[in-house]
């Protein structure tokens, strides 16, 4: 058994984890049906008007403005109507003088034309119209291109596609976009002890969690998850799934990167990559293996499946997120007060998680090795390596899971 | 052109969608890897201990710990060694007076061991180990049933999956397990003038944006998205594809629900089902249908791109949540002052987008048919329905496109 050569703070594996991060490059076309929390890789500029046509904003009548002038209530004016304007169509007649024509919100104005009165404005007089408003020139009107005009940069190189990103991109008519590609994460648990669900548990063997775990944080946050089941604990194995999956952008081990005299994790990143550290001064998590393999990332995470976790959280998530290019993660979190005296070692970082009872926020950390640490709480609380003492009835940030 | 009957507020609308309500009782068998963020349709009750046996805790050492009483760094005890413990395998021997066996973490404990020492604490000596530190009964030892004993509820009915919930299943072995269905919301555009995206554009056609915005919206909060496409603004078109989806449960219009003589929404749902409101004292959003066809929930949004969009941040999505039983939105939202004075209309509550400029939020609404109002905006700020005006300078919440 080897013991860790050094331990390094979290701070600086966030570091060395974010310098070994490229953001991806590989893009792919999606329908924007597809598309939405998905990052732009193209500058999308327009080549039409939107609207395509100047039209009018409220139902009501399209005039020439300088027919209304010095109406009000008290004075309305009398115009003749010229056949209704539909929606989709194209007005077929030039408005003239003293005349005006019923239009629906969205239909074209018609040649003439420069503003619309409001139909709570007016009041149908036989064949003719009241209108009791005065209009100014472009009134309730939504000019050609007033929304979008050709060479507008619509959405740009980089950007997270929200709803309304892809609202400008319907806008213009794009059926299809540039986006960049998830990250493609190969999940891997090793260990001779544990074994895929649905099967019968065989004597000394338990069920594989942190596969599932795992993909439940990468497909949360951006990556596209290949399941690549159970390894043994042979250097051959895993160097085996590290060939066969050198198409993934990042490798995520769990188990096997402990110090045990089994644990080869180290051994075959040495050999076909690079180790960057191994043992981050943080509880748990601490014997957390990092390295590359090229521009591949590979992460061995301990076996004990609430380290796991918390490492895909704290170390993972970021990663993830800078490769894919989408913003830090905006995680949800309260303030609550700790039900009880927390007493954390100085130099270590500590994830605690923590039930939380209305404003008290109360531990929930059985030991490393039991996911109900985990999925027994409804948050954590990140204690700074420089504080070893949270007094009770203290009030801390807890991090929603 | 028929006028609204009476405007209600918001707070009215939102009372009345929630109301009408009813979360989904459709369940669907899903896999552990694709239930991440889903509600679970059951109780799972563990029918097995976690861990399954007793193992370690740590790699060391497995002793009986009486054997290490009174031992410390400076009195260290020699134990003759038993063959190793791997893990995944089960002890042959039991474990007796004066005798260690070297086991890896995870590993089973052996009979006739109760605790094990840390490799730190100890030292080969020959064919014997130096233990140099005292444990007591238990220690670094997981208990048989420590993590989850039988009878345990893991996963509680209508809990969302997160991914230490999905550890815990896999903890137990389950592969799959019963979550609610996402609710299944049919989306239509209404209108003459509405072009698919891809055609080439006519004269007097615009694209349709509606369907992308309020895909994106309902993707993104637990909603399976039907597209249905444009449909003529006819009472027959709109009652046939009423018919036809009678299995969504939800139908989203846009278009066709303003007060022109051509918008006949309102008639087809006096006819089908039941109008619960029309018209919202809310800008932009005024022109907001909302009805029943039996427990269907229908939305007649308006037709312009930044109301109906804001209408399905505001209106449509604490519906969708609801129906799909998750909690309500947690918006990520910043504090920020506002650029200029901004004079809202008391009596109707107002949806002003702005664009951010560090603490610095720019008023970006244009109008409501531009989808650039919301598209080059950063985020929103909710002017309540009592407040007509906010001074340069003031704070307001934007809560984050």
């Amino acid at each position: 058994m080897r013991p860790f050569k050094r331990l390094i703070s979290l701070e600086q594996a966030l570091s060395m984890t974010s310098n070994c991060t490229v953001p991806t490059k590989k893009t792919e076309r999606l329908s924007v049906v597809e598309a939405v929390g998905r990052v732009s890789a193209e500058n999308v500029v327009s080549k039409m008007s939107v609207p395509p046509f100047s039209r009018s904003a409220m139902d009501g009548y399209a005039v020439r403005a300088r027919d209304t002038f010095g109406v009000s209530k008290i004075k309305p004016v009398r115009l003749s109507q010229d056949e209704p304007i539909l929606v989709g169509s194209v007005p077929k007649k030039t408005l003239t003088k003293g005349t005006c024509a019923m239009i629906a919100t969205g239909a074209m104005l018609p040649k003439g034309a420069d503003a619309v009165v409001m139909v709570e404005d007016t009041e149908v007089d036989g064949k003719a119209v009241l209108l009791r408003e005065s209009v100014h020139p472009g009134q309730n009107v939504s000019k050609k291109g007033e929304d979008i005009t050709p060479g507008t940069e619509i959405v740009s190189f980089g950007q997270v596609l929200n709803p309304s990103k892809l609202g400008a991109l319907a806008a213009v008519g794009r059926k299809e976009m540039r986006a960049f590609a998830k990250p493609l994460v190969g999940i891997i648990s090793t260990g001779n002890e544990i074994a895929e669900l649905g099967a019968k548990l065989g004597p000394g063997k338990v069920y594989n969690i942190n596969s599932y775990t795992l993909c439940g944080v990468i497909s949360a946050n951006g990556g596209q998850v290949r399941m690549l089941g159970i390894v043994n604990d042979s250097i051959d194995d895993i160097k085996r799934v590290v060939n066969e999956n050198s198409d993934c952008d990042i490798l995520v081990f769990s188990g096997g990167s402990s110090v045990g005299e089994r644990d080869i994790m180290v051994d075959v990143l040495e050999r076909v990559g690079k180790v960057v550290f191994h043992g981050i001064a943080m509880k748990p998590g601490k014997p957390t293996l990092f390295g590359t393999i090229g521009e591949q990332l590979v992460f061995g995470m301990p076996g004990h499946p609430t380290s796991c976790l918390s490492n895909a959280y704290v170390l993972l998530t970021p990663v993830l997120r800078k490769m894919a290019r989408l913003p830090p993660q905006q995680s949800a979190c309260v303030l609550a007060r700790i039900a009880k005296r927390v007493v954390s070692t100085t130099g270590r970082t500590q994830f605690l998680t923590v039930r939380l009872d209305g404003e008290v926020a109360h531990p929930a950390f059985k030991e490393s090795g039991a996911i109900t640490s985990m999925a027994f709480a409804d948050g954590y609380v990140i204690i700074p390596a420089d504080v070893d003492l949270i007094e009770k009835d203290e009030q801390v940030t807890v991090y929603l899971l």
